[in-house]
């Protein structure tokens, strides 16, 4: 068998993704595996032992990435590819989970066809790359690459108030491989596009060239519950309006400063959360994002500027903590250029792009040659059960996947 | 002893408040007993034996208001006094409990002087007047006078999912007194302000010549979710921004309105309720009032006419649903003179006024000449655990129920 005429099994990785889709499923076709939680423990025991199956040589580091290793001809850093099983509470069954059973089935298609590439091939998944149980997101692949010291990220309290080394504990993945092990030649990772960009203009892959970058910021806001019937407007301090007004005006930024700025409240919680008191307390967060890092400065800017006014107007106080802080990653043209010649090759429409989105891929650009394959996301949903990618596609993003690794690790 | 002589025990009143606030204590010395909840069956049997040992008569409705009679020189319907034990989940000490306390201490004082009137005196608490729990508010002495069926009362479902009439039953409140019954002749009760009014007046008697009307709708708003980073402003439907911005608009009705105009966005809750997904769901309350039904309507109308444009232009469906709406109430000009005579012939500084806040009493001026006094609240707090009124003044408010309350009943 040629090389060049090798192509991935559809119906053995379409059916990997149903299964894998069936732990946490959740209404709707979705999945909820939150990181660190009974299913995404659930999940990772599925997917090691299909790694296993195929031969890889798996290894589980201190912080939960597992990585599964294809031997090469001579020894030395793999051509990794991966991505994370991990959810959000109403995810989809694509996002993250695709690019690790691709991986996978770039591994079985070399196994069948009994080829040996000249430097080893490792799958990875890695730990909390959805954020939506621990602060930051991509946690895992950023202590990968050493972005983040592997004791802090083991004191890392969630949204459940457990930390991600007890979980780790709790559910067996508390491993004992150093983290950042193996060090990595290069990392390609296939994902969906989670936007509608492929499919309003009718292409096939995504060649993604760089990541926008990411700002989310928790609010803690303190002002004094009174009777919603009896304080005069003036004499308020209104923790929720403080809240929405902030809501709203994150809106107004997304909307006046155009292009790439996105922002989003997507968490809001009022106490004491009831019809007739004015809120005394309110949590929230904000996630801005921009592929322009001045740009995206400038909005962080007018939020703060906006946070402090408001707190003086309305007489509350108003704390702000970090909770993700990414600036925009540009990948390596190389890569790029052979990812959109192979999607070319494989008689593909084609479309460079950014990322609207935050992946594992981007931390891997800090330490090695790093490019990323995108697929149609149908109506560009994600992050919610209706997410859905049609098979020809899933099947043409693996093998672009294929020829990129075969390519990178070598014959 | 003179009957004009004849002045409550400060003492007696300010312990029973005392005792009752430590029935569902919380931190900060405020209170939480919530309507039907267990901590609500506690203070109810606690103040049910201080009924009984003040030899009053004492029967439980089918709706749970307990009522505490005692017998005049006449039989007949009785001049009743009376308010509420429930509170909020961040409830003070005085809200309510004053009203049904020192309508005791009136009992009491009578007892002690050998003084029988002519007409019977009736003492109650009403079943969930603040409405925290279940909708609407006030909601035991609406019942009492008509104004909601029995039935559709047992039937209310509360936060938690469960009915009015199943916790009745539970914490052994579902009594077999028909629900009305007895009749009132004239009722009077004895409340904190809830609003700075009167300290910043220096007056210790508020004299309520009318309670503002209060529209209560509780919002749900359906979008969709999806990824924060990845989906453009252009495409979102995003049920959080359209509840942050109803909040928003609610507080500009309220500046732009002026005059009694208040609007409040007390609750508010978000699915999936993280940083990193546009909320698909939204659950919101919002509270206006007016002492003006016209200016109320107005309000009421602007708001509607905001969120049918904004459920438009964001692409998400709000559906409204009215939890209370209870126009303006106007007390009886005769008993409004009365209490203001009583609290001038006490010495004290009067102001008439309206009340903010919805009351027990005003339900009962659709059946009887009803009034209300007043008291401070130190910085006009309430709903919130620092709520204080002096125990100066709220001897001197019982002092003035007191007269009234002989007044009404005869000698």
């Amino acid at each position: 068998m040629s090389v060049s005429n090798l192509r991935i099994d559809r119906a053995r990785v379409l059916a990997r993704i149903d299964a894998l889709a069936r732990i946490g499923a959740i209404d709707g076709g979705g999945v909820c595996r939150l990181a660190l939680s009974d299913e995404d423990r659930a999940g990772r025991d599925q997917v090691v032992s299909w790694m296993r199956a195929a031969g890889l040589a798996v290894s589980v580091d201190r912080i939960g990435n597992v990585v599964g290793v294809r031997a090469g001809r001579v020894a030395g850093a793999p051509v990794m590819t991966g991505s994370h099983i991990d959810t959000v509470r109403t995810g989809g069954r694509y996002d993250g989970n695709l690019g690790v059973l691709a991986g996978l089935e770039v591994v079985e298609t070399l196994n069948d066809a009994g080829i040996t590439t000249e430097h080893p091939l490792a799958v990875a998944f890695f730990t909390n790359e959805e954020g939506a149980r621990f602060a930051p997101d991509m946690m895992g692949s950023l202590g990968y690459v050493g972005g983040m010291q592997v004791d802090d990220i083991l004191a890392t309290v969630g949204i459940d108030g457990t930390s991600v080394g007890e979980n780790l504990e709790r559910i067996g993945y508390a491993g004992d491989a150093p983290v950042g092990d193996p060090r990595v030649r290069a990392f390609v990772e296939l994902h969906v596009e989670q936007g509608p960009v492929l499919e309003e203009e009718g292409r096939t892959i995504g060649v993604v060239e760089s990541v926008q970058g990411i700002s989310w910021t928790e609010l803690t806001i303190t002002g004094v519950s009174n009777h919603a019937g009896t304080t005069p407007m003036r004499l308020r301090h209104d923790a929720g309006f403080a809240a929405t007004a902030i809501a709203v005006e994150a809106r107004a930024i997304a909307r006046e400063f155009g292009g790439d700025q996105v922002a989003t409240v997507g968490a809001l919680t009022l106490k004491p959360n009831l019809v007739n008191v004015v809120a005394n307390h309110a949590l929230m967060t904000v996630d801005l994002r921009n592929t322009d890092e001045q740009r995206l400065r400038d909005a962080e800017a007018r939020m703060a500027a906006f946070i402090e006014n408001l707190a003086r107007e309305e007489g509350v106080s108003i704390g702000a903590r970090s909770l993700a802080r990414f600036e925009p990653v540009v990948f390596d043209p190389d890569m790029v250029a052979r990812v959109e010649a192979h999607a070319l090759a494989h008689g593909h429409g084609v479309r460079r792009m950014p990322s609207g989105a935050g992946h594992d891929a981007q931390m891997f650009a800090r330490v090695c040659p790093t490019a990323m394959i995108f697929v149609p996301s149908v109506g560009g949903i994600s992050h919610n059960v209706k997410e859905y990618t049609a098979p020809d596609d899933i099947e043409a993003g693996a093998n672009v996947l294929l020829s990129v690794l075969v390519e990178q690790a070598g014959l």
